[in-house]
This record gives structure tokens, C-alpha cells and sequence, in this order.
């Protein structure tokens, strides 16, 4: 079936109208009219080929809220008008020792992304979220809680689930002291989980004009991480902190802030190495560690206790046809928090 | 009291016989005649202030093996005649956090190492264990098995407790693929109790000549590390890596060697950072962490563990008139495994 979205063809193009073949429904599959999309850092780096790797045209696109149209012949969750979610995982082996632990992201013969990934079922690759449907295995297609705001829902497919997972997985609970590099997509999310966890939340940024933004979403205290005397009050004093800044910094100066046997996961990806002492490390027995989204499971997990806590994402909505003009103030980190596309406005101009 | 020890009076002099003080015998209190010091590169480090922070004279030593000849009125753990030991520690707040938790090397107070640390008793500077005797509170002595070498039991105190709690902290286990970088001092220790605990162990080298020797003390494999074809055959495979180099070298080479949720530990400091690729963190979900010898109560349970599996340090015995040659052969890395001094030889020369 052909349908309609925006595609780059090639590392400098503008994303612009494309027609794509989406794949007949097999017995196991879910089709999905696209509602809307979130707009994650990662598309950019896909589409500009900054990570190198990309193949076009690629269509971008991995928080994905859509509306059931059709299922399988064997399909068991979902039937037809389901709210269903989207995100950056499509498939996986199913039989690895990461799979059988709930664990896709890290499947031993290379998950499956939602787009940029190869598709067993086309032959060609898989193309993601920024169009009007999609057909996907339910294994990796979610249930979205009924009371949420669709649109601002969208971002937890990504962001959401990233944050979610390494604070989960570091068992952050009620009377820790929790610390949350930067606040962009992925930081505002990691506040308002670690704030729903009963953690106590510091806010690092070296943006004092963020400081009332973290405050109202939930941090207790904002921390200018440029101010060494700030920094100092600190020391030693983190469970955990998770670390969301995608470019160059000083690790160690988190590092040091840790408890014993704190760790800090790092979930933005800077493109350089980072230069850690290892005395940062072995005074205190600390822990780097590094943490990429989370299992369908979890994801699932995720979503329904953002339900339960009415947990969504900031987010700025815009028409498909702003989408570059979107790329370009992302880069800027000019977007409180999450662009998300509302895909109606995705639609054929005769 | 005055006693003979060996101490060096500037960064650049040999060390020399010098008259110390050590304390009188105060009620908690356990006096040592010193039969065995390890030679730790520590010592090294610090004699030559290559660390900063060397305050002189400096006697360093703290794998002391000794005979206890006094104790106080109030010390319950230990008699005369006693086979004692004494590890890098001699004091510390006893109160923290950490020291409650027995981790008393991370007292957020301080710990009082054996050497080079303020000593309230005298109100200096501590003196370790390159001397005829020493007097320390009996909360930090600890009782050595009597079936052991004495003399080459005496690195066990520092070599022994590096290695053996990061082993122990990351629970290695029978069936467990176990990692260990680099074979000196602390690998060949190392190597012997991962293999106790029942690990398959894999010893990385870059010397070829040490391949028969890793398998000597217990290796199941050897890997030559400037190999990318050896090194890939080991990709996503290790349950807990333990990297004992203290110079500067590729820590992604080994971290992207874990299996999803594995740990490197480093035991050795560079002096300069190491640069991590957060790729080799997050894909799989990896963790780098530091540990620092271990605490009192641990250190007397690795004694006793090594007592009932029979495990030594593989040492070369030397008078003390011979330590400053050693030293230079132990820049060279030319000892196997741990230089140890006969205190015998520590006499009034008249």
C-alpha cells in the first residue's frame, strides 16, 4: 500500500513529501493510522546522516501515537479503534538471551528501529512515524492509557521510556537524592519520573533562564553547573544521577557528586569520548554506566504509571509542513520540550 | 619509643635507615614486630611524590606480616605471640556512614592510611611498614591463617583485599566469565582468586611472554591485547572485567568485551583520564566503576578465604638494603610478582 510522508533524500535535502510502500497486514500485524509524532534529536542526527550510517530516503519518526484500523488474523491485544503507541523498536530475534529478558533493545542479532533498520518483511528498510500509517508486529505495538493527552503522549515512546528505565533499573525511590543533567526532551522527562518516584531532584543546567522551568516541573533545586562553589554543597551526596547532555563536558564533576556506590547513566550520547578520572571512580566505589531506552515491557510499564500519575511531555505541536523549520530550532535548543507533529495535516495537496 | 625503619628524606634521595618514633602502648592498642613488607607501587608513588602530597621523611609499607610482642589493657582480639597483619589502613572515624557499613577506606571523615597520614596519636604523620615495629589500634589488625607463607602473605594485605572486593562486590561466581587486564601485583592476585571463586578466567596481556605464566597461576585463556582479531572473538562475553593498569591505555577496547548489565572495574589509576566512548556504556548497557582496596571486616574474610584455599602472592624476597634497587626493577615491571622485604634484615648497623 502506498501512502503518504516526509522523507529526506539525501544528508543536506529538506524533509519533504514521499510516497512509501507500507507492507499488507500479515496474521501477527497491527495497522495504524498515524495521530501524531514526537520529534527526537535522533531523527535529526538519522536524517543529516551525523551518526553516519543512514540510507535514503529515510523517513524519520519513532513516537508514534496512532488508532488501530486494522489487525491480524492472529492479532490478540489490539482490535480495531485501539489507541495504540509506537516506538524506536519494530522487531528483535524474540529468542536471544536479551529478547527472553525483556530486554529487545539490546538483542544480540541487532534489534529492529523503527526506521533506518532493515525490514525482514519489505527486503528494504524500515521507514518511520512522520507519515500517515504504519504496520507493525504487535509484540512491539503499545497500549496507551485513556486519559492522557494524545498529542503530549507522544513523546513518551522515546524520551519517556528513556529516562524511565535507567532510573527504574538504579531503583530510585522516595528519600533519594536524585540528579538530572541538562533539561532538554529527555531532562524535563527524567524530573517529572524521578519527582513521581518520591526522589528528591536536582536540577543541573548551565541555563540560569531554565531554573524557574525546572522548578515548576517538579525539581526541588536547580543547580548552575558552571558555579564551582554550587557544585561543592554537593559532593558526595547523589544515589543517582542521569546525565541527558548529548555533547562534550566534564563527567567528573557529576562523577564526584556521587554517594558511595552512587552511579551516574548516561543517556545523551555526546559524539566524543568522555575523559574520566578514575579516581572519580574508585573513592567512593562509584559507577558510570550507560542506558538505551527499555524493553517493550517496560515501555508498556512506563506508560501505564505515566497514566496513573498523569505524567505527559511539554510539548510545542506543529504542522508536518513545519518540520524543518522545526530541525532548525531544535539545534538551537529552542523547544520546551518536544516538537510533536500532528500527522492530520500530513495530507495529499492535489 | 625510638625504632630503626628506612625512609626517604626528599622526592629524589634512596631510602635510608632513620630513626622513628612509634607511639606508646595505648589500651586498645596491638604492638608488631614486623617479620614481612610487600613492596607496593604505592610506596613507589609516594616516596617519589608522584601522587603530590608526600610529606617527609616518608616510610611507606603496608603489607606488614608481624608478631604481635605487647597489647593493651583493654584489646580483646589479640595476644602475645599472635601472627598478625596491618593493610593500608589504621584508623579511620568509626561513626560515618561508611565506616559503619565496614567500609572504612571511603570514611567520609578520612581514613588514616598506614603511611603518609596525619596521626593523632603523635600529631605527624604516620609511618608505615618498612621499620622494626609498630604500634596500631587492634580494630585494624587482623589475624593470618596458620597454614600460610608469612612472607608471601604479606601482599595479600593490599594486593590481595584490591582485588579480591571488586571480585566479591560484582558476586563472581562458578560458570562466570571473568576478565582480568593487565598481570602484575595485583593481576596475578587477580587471577588466582576469580579462579578460586570458580570463574573461567581470561588474562589480557600485552606481553607475550607472560602467556605461560598467566596459565601457570590459573588462567583459562590468554589474550594478547594489541590483537583486534583476538580481542573480537571475546566481544559481548564477559560477565565482570577487573583492569589493573595504572598507565594509560583503550578502556573501550575492554568495555564493549561485557555482556548487557557486565562491570569493569579499574583497581589501577592512571594518572592521566581515561576516554570512554558512551556508545561502549549504553549498548548493552555496561557499567565502568572503581573500587579501592576494602574495608577491615572484609579484609580479615579474604585472609581467611585465602587461608582455606591455600593462596599466596608469588614473591621475591629481599633484604631492605636491596629496596631501592628494587624499586627501579619495579618500574621496569621486572618482578613476579611482589617484591617483599625480610625485616630481619632491618638491623642497627654499629
Amino acid at each position: 500500500m502506498k501512502i503518504l510522508s516526509y522523507a529526506a533524500q539525501n544528508a543536506t535535502a529538506p524533509l519533504a513529501p514521499f510516497k512509501i510502500d507500507r507492507r499488507d497486514l500479515g496474521a501477527e500485524d497491527v495497522q495504524i493510522q498515524i495521530l501524531y509524532c514526537g520529534v527526537c534529536h535522533s531523527d535529526l542526527h538519522t536524517v543529516r546522516n551525523e551518526w553516519q550510517g543512514t540510507t535514503y530516503p529515510c523517513v524519520p519518526g519513532h513516537e508514534i501515537i496512532g488508532r488501530v484500523t486494522k489487525v491480524g488474523a492472529n492479532v490478540k491485544k489490539f482490535k480495531e479503534n485501539d489507541i495504540v503507541g509506537v516506538g524506536c523498536l519494530v522487531d528483535s530475534c524474540h529468542s536471544c538471551e536479551n529478547c527472553k529478558d525483556d530486554l529487545e533493545q539490546f538483542c544480540t542479532k541487532g534489534p529492529i528501529f523503527t526506521y533506518n533498520s532493515p525490514d525482514k518483511h519489505t527486503g528494504g528498510l524500515t521507514y518511520g512515524g512522520y507519515s500517515n500509517s504504519i504496520v507493525v508486529d504487535e509484540a512491539f505495538v503499545l497500549h496507551i492509557p485513556n486519559n492522557l493527552d494524545l498529542a503530549a503522549t507522544a513523546p513518551l515512546l522515546c524520551a519517556g521510556i528513556t529516562t524511565y528505565s535507567p532510573l527504574r533499573h538504579n531503583k530510585v525511590t522516595e528519600g533519594q537524592k536524585v540528579g538530572i543533567v541538562g533539561l532538554g526532551g529527555l531532562g524535563h522527562m527524567g524530573v517529572k519520573l524521578a519527582k513521581a518516584f518520591g526522589a528528591h531532584v536536582v536540577v543541573f543546567t548551565t541555563s540560569p533562564n531554565k531554573v524557574k522551568d525546572a522548578l515548576r516541573l517538579g525539581a526541588d533545586e536547580v543547580v548552575n553547573s558552571k558555579n564551582a562553589g554550587e557544585m561543592k554543597k554537593h559532593l558526595n551526596s547523589f544515589h543517582f544521577i542521569l546525565d541527558t547532555v548529548a555533547v562534550q563536558h566534564d563527567i567528573n564533576a557529576y562523577l564526584v557528586l556521587l554517594k558511595r556506590d552512587g552511579t551516574l547513566t548516561q543517556v545523551g550520547v555526546p559524539p566524543e569520548p568522555l575523559s574520566v578520572h578514575v579516581g572519580s571512580l574508585i573513592f567512593g566505589r562509584r559507577n558510570f554506566s550507560g542506558s538505551l531506552i527499555g524493553g517493550i515491557k517496560e515501555t508498556q510499564e512506563m506508560l501505564d504509571f505515566c497514566g496513573q500519575h498523569n505524567i505527559t511531555s511539554d510539548i510545542e505541536l506543529i504542522p508536518i509542513q513545519k518540520i524543518n523549520e522545526a530541525y532548525d530550532r531544535l539545534v538551537k535548543s529552542d523547544v520546551k520540550y518536544r516538537f510533536v507533529i500532528d500527522m492530520a495535516t500530513l495530507k495529499e495537496v492535489v
